[in-house]
């Protein structure tokens, strides 16, 4: 039986991704549910493109994932589902997609009304939309029966070098996929080291994360608090010499 | 094998929660576990039996519900379970099941000292009593065997309108179930909206949020924050004349 | 199958947790995963040794436990393994075992490359090793297979009387045993009740917790939050003669 994941802007605190469970365990009740995040900033899409990129290629093909930030529920804002190399993906047409590091989906428009619940809530498409196709397709719809595919699904631009995350230890996950000197908030930042223990204390260093970006640290503090910097913040490449003070 | 969901105030940075499922899977290893909410405000019944009447009845019949908010524990107050529609509750006896909109409950007292882990703590039923025992009834253990049918199982009173729960967009969840102009620490509040969208930028309206009760928000911003509310917080049905500014 | 339990510093708004779990997921499908806690403080091993102490017992024999809290993680610190009574441990050579209550274990090396996903990255061991070899663990690789035993593995000295944790509810767990008159921050407390009800509302008093250490606490309130108290500060044993204040 299929994995489903979640990812959402819901937060833990409210009843909201248990009812999307319940939904799910309803008519999927094998399906094993696995939470990715329901820490994305309210609203924020490109954050939980970052969060979904980093975490769908690590389950095994045949996984779907749902993925609910949704400021437009409610509006005329289509609702998807995208299929790429055995990966199914289950979320609103708002560009998520197309920053999430799936390549070359086939994207249908969710139209199937008797794969979601009705009454359909104008306010909460999670439990009503997105979960019972999620788990329609974790047990054996198929991805045909969702409706016709669409090609002018939202791509959201690549925008320039940004903060893209800041995690919980104060890492600052940039946008760049090769690390340079760079400046951001009127700093200037060029050590670059290949593992944590490896900098000095008290110093902010580069360091090649595990999804291959570029992060800026400080060892065992929190890098973001130090910078002051928050998610969206530009950053400035350097062009530096080496060997002045980093 | 039966679902086992899970709502308490114990958070999720300690390890209460963890060795509830621990006992639990050493009872019932098949058993799924979902996470209802375990942000409970600290003693706070009326927001848990919120939380509980917004997700019990997505899931399956056959599901088991524990509740464990339970200032109570270790003194006189009754463990409890209780039947309707084919759910059970396993929870203290301190007005949960009255707020939950759990229908025509059959309530038994725990009572079946086999079913518990023994020594029980008296500061700990969530794991020596609730969770063995939600394990029990998953495994297949008779409703019947917890002990006898009480019938002065313990009723909250329905309060006037207020505030029931305030998520974490910020939408304040009032007790009104259907929409009319209000007022709320001063300001009245009277803009109506099908959803989200349709409303304007930085204006407060009314909406009828997913499980059916009146919701006061702002478009992608927090409500509660603007008027400075909290859970609990009265509310008084205003008698505006339509055309008055909301 | 077995269950594997994760407990982490990593928190759960990140992608890391996740991450882990999609690729426990490709390894052993049927799996069950629970989560001990991901709400460790950024690199405290006694914090987190104290959570694993907490929970591991109350799973069944044959669950694998997950503890990635590591700050030497790229360093050359060892991958370790450990077991004891039918429980499997993976996990950095932090310390972590010798304070979690683990008896007379046996531990292992890792080192067996086929079972860690390639490339290792050098700032993700929780995907990249633990995660993994805790799946072929759950999925019936022999315990013999990780690597050679090792004896030097790290212990770390038990500490004075301190607080190990602060809970949700603010009780304050410290690190004795027994319930005596004892002073922190210039407090002293001496009143001792069987269970929190018990206790007058207003008033600090000492009560046995559900893992047998000592707690103080009020009811109802944040015991921490009175006393100004963090994880780590001293606990002086009083020798007040009962009668006096408490």
């Amino acid at each position: 039986m299929a994995i489903i994941t979640l990812l959402t802007d819901f937060g833990l605190r409210d009843h909201y991704v248990a009812a999307m469970k319940g939904v799910i365990a309803g008519i999927a009740p094998a399906a094993q549910l696995i939470d990715v995040s329901h820490g994305v900033e309210p609203y924020q899409i490109r954050q939980a493109a970052y969060l979904l990129s980093q975490t769908w290629s690590w389950f095994p093909a045949g996984t779907v994932h749902v993925a609910v930030v949704d400021p437009g529920v409610g509006s005329e804002r289509r609702a998807i589902a995208a299929e790429s190399r055995g990966h199914r993906f289950v979320l609103p047409d708002n560009g998520l997609v197309s920053l999430a590091g799936v390549e070359h989906p086939v994207v249908r428009e969710i139209r199937n009304q008797t794969l979601m619940r009705h009454p359909v809530r104008q306010t909460f498409h999670g439990r009503d939309v997105f979960a019972p196709v999620a788990a329609h397709l974790a047990a054996g719809v198929a991805f045909e029966d969702l409706g016709p595919i669409v090609e002018d699904w939202v791509r959201l631009p690549l925008a320039g070098p940004q903060v893209l995350h800041i995690d919980r230890f104060g890492n600052v996950i940039t946008s760049l996929r090769a690390a340079a000197p760079l400046q951001i908030r009127g700093t200037t930042i060029q050590a670059h080291v290949p593992n944590y223990s490896a900098a000095p204390a008290g110093q902010l260093f580069l360091i090649t994360g595990s999804g291959g970006y570029v992060e800026i640290s400080q060892r065992e503090a929190s890098a973001a608090a130090r910078l002051g910097c928050k998610v969206g913040d530009p950053i400035t490449l350097s062009d530096l010499t080496p060997g002045e003070k980093s």
